[in-house]
């Protein structure tokens, strides 16, 4: 059993909830927004509680649900109570108002931006940048398992990272350093925009990217 | 039914060779060793032909079935015979050695660099640079379709790919402009890698990235 906590109470928030808790690990969930982070946890049941971004964060993994440009601020207000646990970075940088471009330097990652404002304070793993909210939610699409992409510099975070992606029943697959999550990051660009093309209609935030078989 | 040209006559050349010929489309081969590119001809049976690099190219579409750093020469010693064609970049800019970075600049691709010696003298698609030659020439990976990813800036181009990847009973998925290609070779960095990963032996280039369902 591992306590994860959860920044943020948004669609990503209550899908990793409802991993973590499937897979019987306690979910805390501190949210920005008092009453929706209520009626998340609420709507969560048994093993979830909540509180306001800034209490104490109580587990070992640290999920930011956030989008990418909000991770500088919750990394600043959670200050010295991040230290020592594993942050998992699941953002992708994706102008979104035009789906053409990252929002990072080419060369670098949001993952790694994130290590850097961390300054070793705790060891930052990306994952779950590649599961959508909706599937991630259900655990599958289709009756396929989801594959989760695991990229960090330290392999004991990984490790904790992976065995509660597959405590949820999902695939991790760890690819390397943490820089491997300029690529993962990179794909989304791609993915994100094939569901918000008109051409595509029956690409709509439900699908996943997984390597076969 | 449309003419095909693959430059090349190693694994990639056979297996998109197979995937044109099941759509039933007449393919030419044009290799650098000639007992090599015979041999692949005969193997292929009826609809192909052959022939050494720089004689004349038949088809509407020409594959360059090549690792990146060749196709440079290649389309040097095409010269004007690629004039008003559609030339398929499938290559991986990938570091072999190390699997650990690409071998182009950040913020391009080897694909617009094909584009840029190509000079505005033919359209140039990257596709196929996703499908293993093993899981292309079988056309499915444990029963499931493979999908083709298709950057372009020349929408009928991309069409006359599409038609072609799905005559071959693949599906082809037009993920937008040729700077795509940036995110399509990147991702390959990751799947590359894991192939050739010792904690990974259940990947071995017999796998396929997919977007599901």
């Amino acid at each position: 059993m591992t306590n994860i906590s959860i920044l943020g109470s948004g669609h990503m928030a209550r899908a990793l909830a409802k991993a973590m808790l499937r897979g019987n690990n306690p979910v805390q969930i501190l949210g920005r927004d008092g009453p929706k982070t209520r009626d998340l946890v609420e709507s969560l049941g048994p093993g979830a509680t909540g509180g306001v971004i800034g209490a104490g964060i109580t587990g070992a993994i640290v999920f930011l649900a956030m989008p990418h440009k909000d991770v500088h601020n919750a990394i600043l207000e959670a200050g010295d109570s991040l230290e020592g646990r594993v942050v998992v970075d699941i953002s992708n940088p994706v102008d979104v108002s035009t789906f053409d471009r990252l929002t990072t330097e080419p060369g670098t990652s949001a993952a790694e931006e994130t290590a850097r404002l961390l300054e070793g304070r705790a060891d930052v793993v990306k994952a779950f940048n590649t599961t959508f909210a909706a599937t991630l939610e259900d655990g599958q699409v289709g009756g396929q398992h989801l594959d989760v992409f695991i990229a960090g510099d330290s392999e004991q975070a990984k490790e904790k990272v992976s065995a509660v992606a597959a405590a949820a029943g999902l695939r991790p697959i760890d690819v390397g350093p943490l820089r491997r999550a300029r690529e993962l990051e990179a794909i989304m660009l791609v993915v994100m925009g094939l569901q918000v093309s008109p051409e595509h209609q029956h690409f709509n935030w439900d699908t996943a990217l997984r390597i076969f078989p």
